[in-house]
Parts: C-alpha cells; sequence; structure tokens
C-alpha cells in the first residue's frame, strides 16, 4: 500500500500537476493508494481560518477533478481522524528529542534566524512545527503504509516513520508492532520540474504560477506573459530555452509536440503561435475540468460525502493500529 | 471549577494521603472538582505495561476508597478523552518552543545530563517529557477549569496553560475562546509534608514510604522501623524531633495527639509505646478502607464501570471544546 500525503498550502497550478499529482496519480496503476489531506499539517503555518478551509476544500476538489478515483481509493481529511492524534502523543513518548533536533524543516528555521541575527535561533519556531516530523510518521504508520513516494527533500521524514515505529516495536513489541515504511523516490523526478512564467521553476513562492483553474480570460493572460526572447518571428529558435515550449512539452500531444519543434527551429513561427497553441492546448484540456472542479469547490457539494465515506474507511484502517499500540503500552488490557 | 491531575507513578502511601489526596478532597467543600488519572502522562517513563496497568488502576481504586465520590464529581482516565489529544496538536500549532525550553522537569533533565557530563544535553529526552506542559495545558482547558490547585513547583504548568490559551485565543478567539485557568496554592502547603521511615520527607524517591494499603504484618514492621533516638523509656522526649509523632499527629484525634504529647514530655513513655500507639491507630482507620480498596483494584470490579461513566461525563464535556477550537482554526465551518 502506498500513501501520498497533500498539503493544503495554496491554489494548486500546472507545476503541482505536473510535478505531483499525476505522478501520484499514477501509482494507482501499480499500488493500492491512500490519499489524504495533511490539512492539521498546514495549522503549522496558516492563521486564517477562512484560508484554511479554502485551501482544504480545493486541494481536495482539485485531486478528484483529476483523476483521484474515491471508489477505488482512500481519499480523506487528517483532521477527521483523531485516532492519528492519540498514536502521535504515544509515539511522541518513544521519539528521542535529538531526532527532532536534527528535522531538516526545524534546522532550516534555525539558518533563517542565525542568517538574520536574532538572539533566539528559536524565534518563531512553534511547538507544531517542531513536532511535525512525528506527526507525519503517524500519519504513515497509522495506515499501515509499505511505501511513500516522496522527493529526495522528503525522505527523511519517511526514515524519521521507519526509526519511530522501531523505536516503539523495541520498547512495546511483541504480540503487536508497528509495520516499517521504506520510501518510494519516483525515477526522474527531476526531469519533472517545469518552468513558471518568468522561466523558473513554477512555485507558489517564486509568485509565477499559472493556477490550473483560473478562468479562460486570466489563463489566456498568464500565458501571454510568460517570458521569452525577442528572436524575430521569421528566425530559427531554439524551443528548449522557451520556458512556453517546456510548459507545451507536458500538455500537447508527442506529434503537436514534434510538430511546433520543427516549426519553431526552422523558423517562421513566432513565440506568441506557441503561446496560442499553448492556451489553445490548456484550454481544450481543462475546459470541462474547470466546470468538474467548480461543482466539486462549491460549498454543500458532493465532495463533503466524499471525504466523509473516505474518513469512514481510513479510521476503518488507523482504529485497529491504535487499538493494538493502546493494548501494547498497557492503556488497555 | 477545579480540576486535579493524578499521575500513576507507584503504590499510593501516607505521604501521598496527607500531602496531596486529602487536600484534593476537601476541595469538593468549595468547588465543582473534576479528577483525572493522567495516564498518559506516566508513558513518559513508564516502559512496562503490567506496570502501567497496575499503577493507573491503583491509584484509582485509592481515591474512590479514601473518598472521592464518582457521582458527586467527575472522576476519568485521560486515555479515555481522545479529545484531548487532537487539541494537543492544535495548541501546540500555537505554542512557542521557546516556551518548552523553559520549562522547569525539561530543564531539570538537562541539568542532570550537564552535571554527569553528558557530550548532548538532550540524551535520554523523550518528545513526551518536551511535550509535556501542552498535554498538561489540554488536560486543563478542555474541561474549561476555572482552578488548577498545585503546590509551588507545579506552578509553572498552570501558568503555561494560561499562555497556551492567552496565544490561541489571541490567534484564532473571537466568537469562540478557550477559558484561561489560574493557580490554587492551598494554604499552609509547606505545613502538609509529612516523614517518612528514615525521618526525611515520605517520597517514593527516597524508599521510605508507608503503604495506604499494605497488609497489617507490613504496616506493623513499617511503623515498628521508623527511626528514633535512644532516649530511655523513663526519660523526658522531644515529641517534635519524633518522625514517628509527627505521622501521629497527622492520624490520631486532636485528643490522643495532646495526650501523646504530654506523656512523652514527662518521660515514662517509650517511642515502642508511641509507634503502637501511632500502628493502632492507622490499623483501626485503614481495616476497612483495605478492605474496599481490594475489591475496587480486583480486575472487572466496579471500577471499570465507575471509569466509563467518568469518561463520558468528561468527553461531554471536552467535545464542545474541541468543536470550538475546531471551527476557530478553520478545520470546521
Amino acid at each position: 500500500m502506498s500513501l501520498t500525503g497533500i498539503k493544503p498550502t495554496g491554489e494548486p497550478h500546472l507545476g503541482n500537476y505536473i510535478g505531483a499529482i499525476r505522478p501520484a496519480l499514477e501509482l494507482t496503476a501499480t499500488y493500492e493508494s491512500i490519499y489524504f489531506i495533511a490539512d492539521y499539517h498546514a495549522l503549522t503555518s496558516i492563521r486564517d481560518r477562512a484560508q484554511f478551509a479554502t485551501y482544504t476544500r480545493s486541494v481536495a476538489a482539485t485531486w478528484i477533478t483529476l483523476g483521484l478515483d474515491p471508489e477505488q481509493t482512500i481519499f480523506y481529511k487528517q483532521s477527521d481522524v483523531p485516532e492519528i492524534f492519540e498514536l502521535t502523543w504515544i509515539l511522541s513518548c518513544v521519539t528521542g528529542k535529538g531526532l527532532m533536533n536534527r528535522a531538516h524543516a526545524y534546522k532550516a528555521a534555525r539558518d533563517r534566524n542565525a542568517e538574520s541575527g536574532a538572539a533566539d535561533l528559536d524565534a518563531g519556531v512553534n511547538m507544531g512545527l517542531f513536532n511535525y516530523p512525528i506527526l507525519m510518521a503517524v500519519d504513515i504508520l497509522i495506515m499501515g503504509s509499505d511505501v511513500v513516494p516522496v522527493g529526495q527533500d522528503q525522505v527523511q521524514h519517511v526514515e524519521y516513520a521507519a526509526d519511530i515505529a522501531g523505536s516503539f516495536n523495541h520498547l512495546f513489541g511483541s504480540e503487536y508492532s508497528l509495520k516499517i515504511p521504506t520510501a518510494l523516490i519516483p525515477a526522474g523526478t527531476g526531469a519533472r520540474t517545469m518552468p513558471g512564467t518568468d522561466g523558473r521553476k513554477m512555485s507558489k513562492s517564486y509568485g509565477n504560477t499559472i493556477p490550473l483553474f483560473a478562468p479562460p480570460s486570466r489563463l489566456r493572460k498568464l500565458v501571454r506573459g510568460i517570458v521569452s526572447d525577442s528572436t524575430p518571428v521569421e528566425e530559427p529558435k531554439d524551443p528548449d530555452s522557451s520556458a512556453a515550449f517546456q510548459i507545451y512539452e507536458n500538455f500537447a500531444t508527442p506529434d503537436d509536440v514534434k510538430d511546433m519543434r520543427v516549426r519553431l527551429e526552422q523558423g517562421g513561427t513566432g513565440w506568441g503561435e506557441l503561446k496560442n497553441a499553448l492556451y489553445e492546448t490548456l484550454e481544450a484540456w481543462l475546459t470541462p475540468l474547470r466546470a468538474r472542479y467548480d461543482e466539486l469547490v462549491a460549498p454543500g457539494s458532493e465532495l463533503d460525502a466524499i471525504l466523509a465515506a473516505g474518513a469512514e474507511k481510513a479510521r476503518d484502517r488507523a482504529r485497529p493500529v491504535l487499538a493494538g499500540a493502546r493494548r501494547a503500552i498497557g492503556v488497555d488490557s
């Protein structure tokens, strides 16, 4: 079984789709797959209740729109599975503080404080951020995950989950033990980065994203605004130097991509024409998806029932894991 | 409403009764009172499931035997109230790590490591110990406690609970906010320390305790073994220098105490006679209690139903607090 966590941190964009959503959904061909929205992880940084609710609903609607099948998988919100939080306490008692001191996200926060000359390296660090790796370990362990697909920068989280489970099993296990997960690093992850409108990697933090479900007028404007050099229309061009072409490669058919490459290389085709083709391609793909997304994201839509049913399935998996842990430590006999 | 937490850490003894149990039970005269067994706190140090279960059951049976009325109060185990752990995550996200760095129990652990020359001051510190003040804050806040009776050394816990609630209310509160608790330091706490068999304060860590429900033969032996000086029987004695007398003062009637004081001061009464009187006094008090305790502590006794009913009452208080917090942060609308 493979588990994918989805942190709701903003409006999903084309880069999310190519880099994270599509590869994660492809896993269903190989693994029994479980997906969850890590809404309580977002609480370490989000302080606005409307934003919190909007992000969560938006990300859930996005994944279903893009092909997540809630009948074939389990899809739930972390905040709908209270068993997670009790197991978090149990496992915090077998987790050395040293492990948390060395966690990447916490160390990065300290480094930022050091760079800015803060007297207290823990300034602005809340205990949610510091405990984050334990909650993430529980997300993985409570579902009995075998593999967790992650990027290279997230391997530590899965290693920590394995360490913490090992520690629990060593101290309390025998009849009952937690399953040790392994990280699954998808092949060719690097190849999946896609540029944003300014040519750098498409990322919310650069403000260069193209949102997935923007209305057509906004989509057109964003595509038009992708950086390009000033090579005149008639001259030959290098398609691989073009951010618009790299995005096009990800969404057009192989034949259309090949055709566009030839036309750009031989001259006579301008960047404007490429962008028009990119817009048309995206719009053709997105038109039906946008309608489905709007339907799902609306308050009171079927999304509520989908997530409620997912929560029940998730809790059916979580309950016996928590019950086993409670017996192992002696809370229950 | 006043809340008292009881950490199950071993066989309850006479010192616990005088220093903690009796004063806590006296609060029912003044406050609506709630008591809970902090079993998940004990998990930061206990690694033996049988011991964990025994301590919990023993402490619950002890308090009921000594007068806790589960009809008039709420009496529950922390591990029966899952709402506590979800709120713990929520509040950890509004708790600065600096607050935990300064917590007494954590600092004491670092000091011990420093004294023993450990290279890593966090050696042996688990995240349960480090997070402990947050869980304690939630214990207090989720019941909507007004006052928390504590010894001077535990005031920090209540201050932290107030700080954390204040932080939550500041960040998320308006329609919903957490009630700010205050510490209640019982008058004359210091006067309530009672010596153990070696004359130092009766404490499990000194190995000088007299367990409450020891069988008569063991009780007699322990009382006989209380330190005393070698003043001959016929000589006058200073009652206040005697550990046995100080224990006697806590359990005999005022008239009997006065009488014994006079007899010791005028000479002719030996320490052995004092110890016999102490044993008889304790035994007269304990005989019926011991039977009740044995009944309650036995597996499958009515204690199970008492704690189950207490858990329901506790959850009835906890649910709306958690629900309010979930709405405040945006997890629920």
